[in-house]
């Protein structure tokens, strides 16, 4: 029988950075356990930090139906997920970062169907952007109907242009920061409402270490021209050591704005900014997936199923905290 | 039968600053319509924008049981709303901006009752503090449990005190601004998690029209001791003419600062700040009450009683797109 101060029963899938953060946040919140994570590789050569929790083989995963209340999807977005988030959807309740923004509508299908057919209850696209991110822009659009929104990023690592550096022949590593035009982000500030280009919005820094002998005028012609990573900003590069990147640029931070400015009456104008300085991007990914995890573990005890997304999830439900607490502390 | 195209008819009830904001808003928002405006007034003195627009006796309300899909009740919240929440929640879907931040836990109880008892739907305690502050007061401590937070407010105009001022034998009239310190925001913001008292966190600033041969001194010296008010904060008081307050001081902007700090793994740090800049406070409180006026139609029209708060609502509830479009463009 359910008891209320039962634990939520909390399992990992793929044990990367994101796992990895899920595992530090799980010992954040007291009404959640890690119970299980569940690797690709062999699990003797996964050393997971919270002790006693057993690292599973993947291929056994449906033994443990049941046992988890609620899976976390630790894949990546480009291959892992589009086939695991339908996959495991009929198995658990489950909670990813899938952030592919385009695919999403049919990513949305694909784990909808799945969880309703088994029911369960999933909820996709968690994390900050997409997530916290595209709260604020329904939030900032809905408040403020005449209105225009921007959404900067950074200053922060981009994995997907750090990689997309990295497959330039005569690359050995790198690692390229997304960095928010002050000036566009004081237009946007300013209520006018300016429309800005993507040049005007952001520049781009990569920290290059290029193999013996490559040419570096190529490396650098090619980063700058690169359509759709590159080519539509102004970009910076730097040749550096392996020393100098290990040593200056092994944090992953991130961040960025969502300024929504608009306009009531006659003439008034208001503008809304939500804004994150994150010294661990996947940490905070992961604090953000698991408070969704608890709201798809409460949303799935009344007997919802199919996906969600960040859209459908009343906020108190991401607490630990009681509804009457909440409204005698935070209303 | 409900069409999908029939718009929601949004009562107003009580028609002062809020009202007039209200009325704004839902010209704003297509899918509603105002159907009403009830008064304590004389009708034929209250002269609404919307043309067309019936302005009844408050006495006829209960004539209009079922022509009003959602009332918003604009009245204050020192003696209007603990009388009229409970008693139109047993007549109407409603939702005020109740804010008197103690008292919530009793109006929510009676706002409850009333609106369980008739079938009826109440979203209580809507605006932006509380209301959009509240959440992100929530969201951040759900995120970063292990973290603390800030509520900054201002600059801006703050209703009660300058009314407490205005209530000094020798005050003619009076406006009061809320100013938050630069430097305990740049604290807050540091993620350094300080300490700061009421002082070190907003400053006081009122613009004083004095009745003639009043005694300035004694004005000053009541206003700086006024205790709950004043005591705690350190206040500059300018004497003006009333020429000079109306030229310089009739707007009514406000705005403030959520700010979240907290660590997730080995001392990783983050920030969440969520603020607003606000030309017209009671314009854009408007415009958050009518999107939970459309919430609470929409709740209700799936059976939902009871009272509820911003912590109980789904985000995608307060947009007129639909979850698809949602989806797609925001998420």
């Amino acid at each position: 029988m359910w008891k209320a101060m039962e634990k939520i029963k909390i399992g990992i899938l793929g044990y990367g950075n994101i796992a990895r953060g899920v595992e530090c946040a799980i010992a954040q919140n007291e009404d959640m356990e890690l119970a299980a994570v569940f690797t690709r590789r062999d699990p003797e050569t996964v050393k997971v930090m919270t002790a006693g929790v057993p690292v599973c083989r993947l291929e056994d995963v449906g033994q443990m139906e049941g046992k988890i209340d609620v899976m976390i999807l630790c894949g990546g977005s480009a291959t892992d997920l589009p086939e695991m988030g339908p996959k495991y959807a009929k198995m658990f309740h489950t909670v990813d970062s899938f952030d592919t923004h385009a695919k999403i509508p049919e990513y949305f299908a694909a784990v909808d169907a799945a969880a309703k057919e088994s029911g369960h209850l999933s909820v996709i696209s968690v994390g900050w952007d997409p997530g916290l991110f595209s709260l604020n822009r329904l939030y900032g659009e809905a408040f403020l109907p005449k209105g225009s929104h921007y959404t900067f990023w950074g200053k922060g690592v981009s994995q997907g242009h750090s990689d997309a550096v990295r497959r330039i022949p005569g690359v050995k590593n790198a690692i390229q920061y997304t960095i928010p035009v002050e000036s566009a982000m004081e237009a946007a500030r300013s209520g006018e409402q300016p429309e800005l280009t993507t040049r005007q919005k952001h520049t781009r820094e990569c920290f290059v270490v290029a193999e013996e002998g490559a040419d570096l005028a190529e490396i650098e012609r090619a980063i700058k021209t690169m359509p759709n990573y590159f080519s539509d900003y102004d970009t910076t590069v730097h040749f550096i050591s392996e020393e100098e990147l290990r040593r200056d640029h092994s944090k992953m931070p991130h961040g960025g704005f969502v300024i929504r400015s608009g306009e009531t009456g006659q003439g008034n104008r208001h503008v809304i900014e939500y804004s994150l300085k994150l010294d661990s991007n996947a940490e905070f990914t992961a604090s953000v997936l698991v408070c969704y995890a608890r709201a798809a573990y409460r949303l799935a005890k009344t007997g919802e199923t199919g996906a969600r997304t960040v859209f459908d999830i009343a906020p108190g439900l991401l607490s630990g905290k009681s509804a009457e607490e909440l409204r005698a502390q935070f209303l």
